[in-house]
């Protein structure tokens, strides 16, 4: 059992590691890829470092920082988290169980480039199985993913459909699945108060509703599927201790919105530790 | 002309600095000393350095960042700020005006160790010679300090009082003045409501108040003399612009409170040049 399980392994989750372990708490730290300082070439403007210093670079540095100073770190990727009566986080190789959590996943899209995508949103398009499978229930299901998020959603909607069609959008297909599958890239959504058709490839496919599960969950799928808020731009709502609505479920950096900058993700990362070491002192109370 | 004068050269005002650069804005840093941060020996906990940094290079790979990317750099100490129609920044060598101004100059204590000193702030006891000045008029006023920031106070205080006394507990005085200075350092203040005495070294002199200027101003002096709002904890109020109440006057770092720690103050920093660099832009409209 971890005192706290961090998700996210860029400047809000690593700095909320090392201040946790600072403060003598069991941590780990679970992380999957760069996210998006991974992509950045150039980074002038961070506080101590005279020359430019590149994205990787400084995740890199990062998470050796936390290595050092004793912060477990897992690179693996989180499936799905539950949270009665603690936090039991699945990953693809693993299960690990905690008494806090911390979401720093960063801000990811995983919208379509599909022509009226953004109209059908919340008409048939879902980010969520768990919460919406059972309106779908009997109904044609697509599903778009290609590997284990995707295979845990997939699951969740046999419990409500047999009719269930994936959808990899063009990307390859890396675990096995019993349904059929369409690995041309999705053109069109069609519909009219709701989504009824999609075009992939040349071929057009009769559906009652489209689950997102593309890529990896974010932030925004976890919450969803914990029932914690979000504000009109997806952003994980937190209140000034930056706890979620969710009792023990802390959130920083890009993923609870506001300046999509380091400084303040390490700012948040800082934060949210300090409130997760009170909140654990609490707990023992 | 300056766009922005950034007060005080740790993470919160050099990050300010190097963001409004970067926004391609006239930007002047000064800075005086290296603050509280000049005085951490380890540093452990901020995001990017795999091994522990001191306080000293840290400050000092900020100011060399900085100045690669084309910040003025002036290490000087201001000594009063007039804000009528720009912002005027007077410093021992130099008069420098702009448009904007943040004050980023850390948390100091200007507390005297001397006995029963905290029962008199606000009793006799003042930090502000604009302010307070003409209150005691042609009374017995007790000035504290040993360099240019008491220099600036005495010559206010000559226009309400002639009888002044200068203590420079137990500094040495590095200004020339034309009043009686007492060199010992002060044990005790006495006084009933309000403060009418002081003993320093084996004498006890009277005094109906005694004006604070020890060291050099903090943000806390700028903000009295200016009219700009302080909380309880003598922090400069601003809001979610990082604005004082004084328009065009922003704060970040520890002079605002909230987390003393280095990430909060990079974050202030960033949030507060992002605001300045909209005002400019809404002033120039």
């Amino acid at each position: 059992m971890y005192d706290a399980i961090i998700i996210g392994g860029g400047p809000a989750g690593t700095t909320a590691a090392i201040y946790l372990q600072r403060f003598k708490k069991k941590v780990l730290l679970i992380m999957k890829d760069m996210g998006a300082l991974g992509k950045t070439a150039h980074i002038d403007n961070y506080y101590g470092f005279i020359d430019t210093i590149t994205g990787p670079d400084l995740l890199n540095r990062g998470i050796e920082q936390a290595k050092r100073l004793g912060v477990e770190v897992l690179e693996d990727e989180v499936l799905s988290i539950d949270n009665f009566p603690d936090f039991k986080v699945k990953t693809i190789n693993g299960e690990y169980t905690s008494k806090t959590l911390m979401m720093a996943t960063g801000k990811t899209q995983t919208r379509l480039k599909a022509k009226n995508f953004n109209n059908f949103v919340g008409k048939g398009i879902s980010y969520c199985a768990i919460c919406d499978g059972f309106i779908y229930r009997n109904k044609k299901i697509g599903l778009v993913g290609n590997k284990e998020f995707m295979e845990e959603e997939l699951e969740i909607l046999k419990n409500f459909s047999e009719d269930i069609t994936i959808f990899t959008n063009g990307m390859d297909l890396s675990v096995k699945v019993d349904k059929p599958v369409v690995l041309d890239e999705i053109q069109e959504i069609k519909g009219n108060e709701v989504i009824n058709q999609l075009v992939a490839g040349d071929k057009t496919y009769d559906v009652d509703v489209l689950f997102m599960a593309v890529g990896s969950p974010s932030a925004t799928d976890f919450a969803l599927r914990l029932g914690a808020f979000l504000d009109a731009s997806n952003n994980l709502v937190v209140d000034d201790q930056f706890m979620t609505n969710i009792p023990g479920m802390f959130a920083g950096g890009d993923c609870i919105g506001g300046l999509l900058q380091i400084v303040k993700s390490t700012s948040d990362g800082a934060h949210a530790a300090i409130a997760m070491n009170r909140y654990l002192k609490n707990m023992n109370k």
